[in-house]
């Protein structure tokens, strides 16, 4: 089979499917006014398929040993080659990134090849095939790890509602029946695929809810609700959010309810002894995310500041150069941890991974910055950053000659070019979308905590205590 | 005159005023869908006028020596029991506070004296007069300060066009005329009177610009832009934003295109040398602002901080628990601020003002631990936070039952319970209304630039510079 | 009997008590050039006794109901009044303070009544027979509360040595017979009684080392260890050290090896109900402390560092301008804790004492402050600190004109003034007072976690919650 | 000439060299008691001389084309392999590093070539002859850089006293005559060698005080004055003092008294617009120095802290693994700038220098934490950091049992080794060590300041604003 075009990504999602969105059933994902806008960003990425330039399918595409050409995000990273392909694809792509998925599958196949040594199961041919099928029919893929929960001091199996983790609730000789609830899964709306895998570490007693398998996005009896979290402005506004006027961000809590599942899409049943390993693996393989927009999101929040003060005729002023300054110094310090990230990497079961240190570093440091930055964009612009005139009263004529003789900055910075950053920075420092920003960067992908653990996971403690113990004798 | 209602405060609203809004002339603000949601906050204010109960009525209003009874905050505070009930009035009501208008009035009620001991003006008696009649016709007044300016490190006789700044362009017998723009008017299209303050301290060359008067906000010649953020979600969404779901600030830029102001409500016009002390005067009546919401607001974000923990099942982790006593210790200091504040009071002029340092520091400590707050709630909170549904899917009985089923969280904790929290958090601490208030600390009442500026001043460097010299004799 | 004089607090010390230092014993304290230098501060606390001057007995004493003189430090503060001279007292006085001393002699009067009214013991007449004669015998007592602990996951029950907290080892009928060690007991060598005092709350299997006593200081089977950190530079070295040349902390650790404390001397045995309320009233009533230094100490470092950067030339530059407005910045927060500290006093059984929660909020901003100053006045002082010639060289005719020369600052500014300075910043940022000064801030009277704590004590989510709960409803 | 022993080379330094220490002449420095411990240490790293052990002679020295063998640190790193081993020799070695020296004598080659090329002097050959014979001559050089300066804010040329910048004040065929003063010069009473340099960029007015030139230690002229930052402890404090008993820094300022430098020994004289270039090459070849010790020291915190937490039972306690976490994370940190360093390195004229961006984002990192580390650990370790015994009574037949008995840890640590660790806790992070290092750390090569500025430079801050402008039209 050939790469998908766009057009065949999208009639693709045309499946029946069920979603459910602000109280309504989505009859058609691809024509909703919010959630298509998701599955458009994703069409660009399949674009013309084999049709595309040599460049982006060099960039974007590999040649399977047969001679098939398949996207890169499909396939795990084997040299340093490949990890910089990669990050560098991640970069230039609109729509999801692909690594979470890629790490779940690259992650099974190294533990069902553990898994069919320790018990005689048969796992790896499965993922082997899944995960070629695939690359091959060139699916769009969600990644479904994180349960309901209930109770988070509590395991799965020790829940009131056996539901609240998805769990195997019946073993056919076909195939398994599944049940339950992962909840915030990225565009699970608008992909093919729905790769399930165990969220934590299990007991012997959680064996049920230790499963992992792959399931369509129309299967019977899934049925996915996505979040809200309001509407995109739209193009309306493209002047007020010039960044952020159409995102679309469409997550869902996937209900699986006695969801049918054939034997060669079970990965994982019972064997809990792996969960943790599952976890160490995947995170192990997802963790270049951090490095995808970081620090070059940095960049344009010191270019933003930079132009705003001198726009207001104040950018030699003391102040607000050391707060620049910060910024710069944060940037260089993203800049060092992405150098060591992908100089210091590591071979995992033949899979190449950037430097874990480095990449959680890289994660605190833009969560704990990030923050003061935009307050400091928002200083610098001033009460307008919230009280400016629309985009809107701009262009209307009766309007638009007040706001540009009034909006103008020092000599020569028109009020409509000083207007337009200003909006800028209200979007990306003062609306829902930077809240979101900064939300997103402590619950998706590692909480700080998690973050802190990562850190000093593997750093000998012992080996610093006995360097004191020696100085001591 | 009596007391208006709220009632009677709406209809004088409908006066053919100027207002545009996202790029539409607003024929009437009373029933515009937006702009009207804070005449109705504002006009509860009002309520019945005379007829209120007589604990709101002590609260809320204060006896002329001549027994007309008028809305407290029209006058300066001059006893510390009658600070201590003004910062009460504003902490209980909803809409505009009036601490800026207050402070404005009485600035220029000292001013005039000064400035008629001086130069022989007039002024006192127009103030009084106007103030007076501010007072007994119980209007609702913005505060138009903030000039246009454009370039910031250049005075305003000294910018390419001289509107930039508001200006006397005429001067007649009967009065003056103004052009120029005052920007971030807060409430501006919902306001009786426009009081017209200079915001910097001129030089002699900026006596055109040093000009002080009260304009109707429905006067010819005065057009109102409001600002555009968005629109509110509204009712429909009242479960998703339960706190933010109909706010609505309507700030202004308000362009003067030649005014004219007749003499009776000109307070200043050309006096450049009381410029720097209007200022000053008006940033020591206004300083109470930061008292009236913290902090109160800091409390509800530990309340939901901990009844997620606890909801979630995990209020006894450590890391839980130092976040919570993070946020504590930073109540217990506002606590101590605001003691001091209330309780380390000057007189100035024969007004009663809170302490200038406790105040600005209490500005500077919740703008700086805030959005860490903030990050930590949205945390605490999870994934969710961003991806849970809607509150209308909850109503949906399609979907109704599995959100209820796998919202849940520790034993006893309903789905609808813990959603409604998690939607609580959103609304405060992820949404619109979350940046919006992390912006808002910055550019309105004092950057924390300015915060910084007037906590040291008034501090004797130079005293403890003499106690080392001693020291070192 | 009268008030003391210096000279016979110094004859006091004469009494054979058990002293070492620094691998030798210790003959007389009085003549030890290290540790005598505290004892002449202390004496000088005592002056001429009665004939001091009418203002210092105002200041310093207090009359009894019977008109008899004694010394304000031995006296709970009954009033405001009180409080505010008992802290103005302690601020103005070299050599130890006595708060602890008070605090554990009020809050023992206190358990009395409470055991008495219990058990129907008979401790309140011992205590107040004690507390009198102590403050009528003017001695100068020290304070004997940290035991030795060994392993601080455990009670004293449970440690392999039942010595390591101080313990009953026999009852007698006139008496009680204690041992073990109490460690950092301040000035112990040059006290004349020691007031020894539960250190923790306890438990039932506690009981023998749940108790209170007073002990002097040569009593039969006491063995003071003083501490070592170095002498004490001299008079020789006063340029170079001119704030600590002669200072001297001679902290013990003291031995109690089978020690007879006769019956009117024991205050507890055995009442470990009452050891936990014991920490309480203790940690209440020597609250205090905190304030007395602050915000005076900090005050210096900005003189010395505004000189310094004046001396260099330098006082306009932006960065030293914003590093000296950050202390500014903390001064101002400790004056205004001072003033809830001193202003929101609580009456606790009759005692005034200062607000906690602002007490304990001075320790913490002092202590995490503190070593960035000290560190921006080093910067400022710049290499000079560690390496410029001692003022022994100022001294030496072959160098003096070279030191002279080459050390001056801006045009009229001396090489001497200028040495001077740099000296005291050493002395006070870069020396081991330096170093003494902030381990001594997280070590005695309140290690940041127990003042985290402390302020958190007593504040109440659980509201917090409840608002957020009505808000959701 | 053959390698120098340590026997040698202290033999050298009896040279009626003219030094000053604490107000009296040093007639000997190397039996001086305190400055000869540094010369001691200096001796150790020329040992055997040619005699050393092949290991070391291999990581120490190294052959010139001639095949003599020379030290390693006479000579600049051509190579990362260069780079790697002198920071590892540098690391492995007590005493002087050699740093500094080898960075002037490399910016010296670069800028005689230039200025021989622009201004036809003959610079090249007296500087290749100099640094050849210094390095077959295995001499030790001090750096004297830092002029007495006086006024901070103004230029050699317009201090009221011309000497205030070492100076050019007589021209002679022979050569020329210096006077003025640097001070800070590291361990000059023990060098052979002063290299002078210009300590700031000069303009046309400052010519005469743009001289680099090389004087002998004993030169007719030239004083030392040496600091005086009190005495080491010493041996018999070595229980004590474990790491810092015998520390010696012996910083002098260094005056020339019209000091004859003969022509071959000028590197320098009047090429004013030379010496900005001269600082920054000298800063980009220095730039090493931080990743000598770092975060190899910070290693050695972390293991106190563990080792004392364990010790007293209470290493599983939260806030205490949290304080270890951190010092971890800002290890790892370390550890990522470090590799950065050392392996982004550059080619500037031929020499390998290490990461600008890393070294210096590694400085700034270290001087922020630390403190708050020696803070931490001193909370560890409690009020016995302070108060604990000497090892001289642990020593003392009369007291050794009590010591012994009382400062035991959990069951199974001995009195002995927690005294002892407490000990190695008060000498690393309360002593007069700890407050030199922390104060070293902001005054030697490169204030924080200083390090900001150097971080940020090369970054293209237009290259962001440019990005903004794009994603804006």
């Amino acid at each position: 089979m050939a790469l998908r075009t766009g057009e065949e990504y999208i009639a693709s999602l045309r499946d029946d499917r069920v979603v459910y969105y602000a109280g309504e059933r989505v009859k058609d994902v691809t024509t909703h006014p919010y959630i298509s806008l998701r599955a458009r960003e994703n069409a660009r990425q399949f674009g013309l398929g084999a049709k595309e330039s040599p460049e982006r399918l060099d960039l974007r595409t590999v040649l399977l040993p047969d001679g098939e050409r398949v996207h890169r995000w499909a396939l795990p990273c084997r040299t340093r080659e490949d990890l910089l392909k990669f990050v560098e694809m991640e970069e230039t792509m609109e729509g999801d990134a692909h690594g979470a998925m890629t790490a779940g599958l690259t992650a099974l196949k190294i533990l069902g090849r553990k898994m069919d040594a320790k018990f005689g199961t048969a796992y790896t041919p499965r993922i082997e095939k899944y995960a070629d099928w695939f690359a091959r029919q060139d699916l769009h893929g969600s990644f479904a790890m994180t349960d309901a929960k209930g109770d988070r001091s509590k395991s799965p199996s020790q829940q009131v509602d056996p539901d609240l983790w998805v769990r195997v609730v019946e073993r056919r000789p076909d195939g398994i029946v599944i049940s339950g609830a992962k909840t915030s899964v990225s565009s699970a709306p608008v992909c093919n695929e729905l790769l399930v895998l165990p969220t934590h570490a299990m007991g012997p007693a959680d064996k049920d809810w230790s499963v992992a398998c792959a399931v369509p996005a129309n299967a019977p009896g899934v049925t996915m609700i996505c979040n809200y979290i309001g509407s995109p402005w739209g193009e309306r506004h493209r002047f007020d959010r010039p960044v952020h006027f159409n995102d679309s961000t469409p997550d869902a809590t996937v209900i699986f309810d006695k969801v049918f599942v054939p034997n060669d899409r079970v990965f994982m049943d019972g064997e809990f002894e792996y969960t943790r390993e599952m976890i160490g693996y995947f995170s192990t393989f997802h963790r270049a995310g951090i490095l995808v927009n970081e620090p070059r999101e940095t960049k344009k929040l010191i270019g933003a500041a930079q132009l705003m003060a001198r726009y207001n005729g104040i950018d030699g002023v003391g102040n607000i150069r050391n707060g620049i300054g910060e910024m710069v110094q944060t940037v260089q310090m993203l800049d060092v941890l992405r150098h060591t990230a992908l100089s210091r990497v590591q071979f995992v079961e033949g899979v190449c991974v950037p430097d874990a240190v480095a990449c959680n570093l890289a994660g605190l440091t833009v969560t704990s910055a990030r923050p003061g930055f935009l307050t400091f964009l928002c200083e610098l612009a001033g009460g307008p950053v919230l009280t400016a005139p629309s985009g809107l009263d701009l262009a209307n004529p009766e309007t638009s000659a007040l706001v540009k003789k009034y909006y103008v900055g020092k000599e020569g910075v028109s009020g409509e070019d000083r207007l337009r950053l200003i909006k800028y920075i209200y979007d990306i420092a003062a609306s829902d979308s930077a809240a979101y920003s900064v939300a997103l960067g402590v619950t998706a992908a590692g909480s700080p905590s998690a973050r802190r653990v990562a850190v000093a996971r593997g750093f000998d403690v012992e080996a610093c205590v006995n360097t004191v113990k020696q100085e001591l004798q």
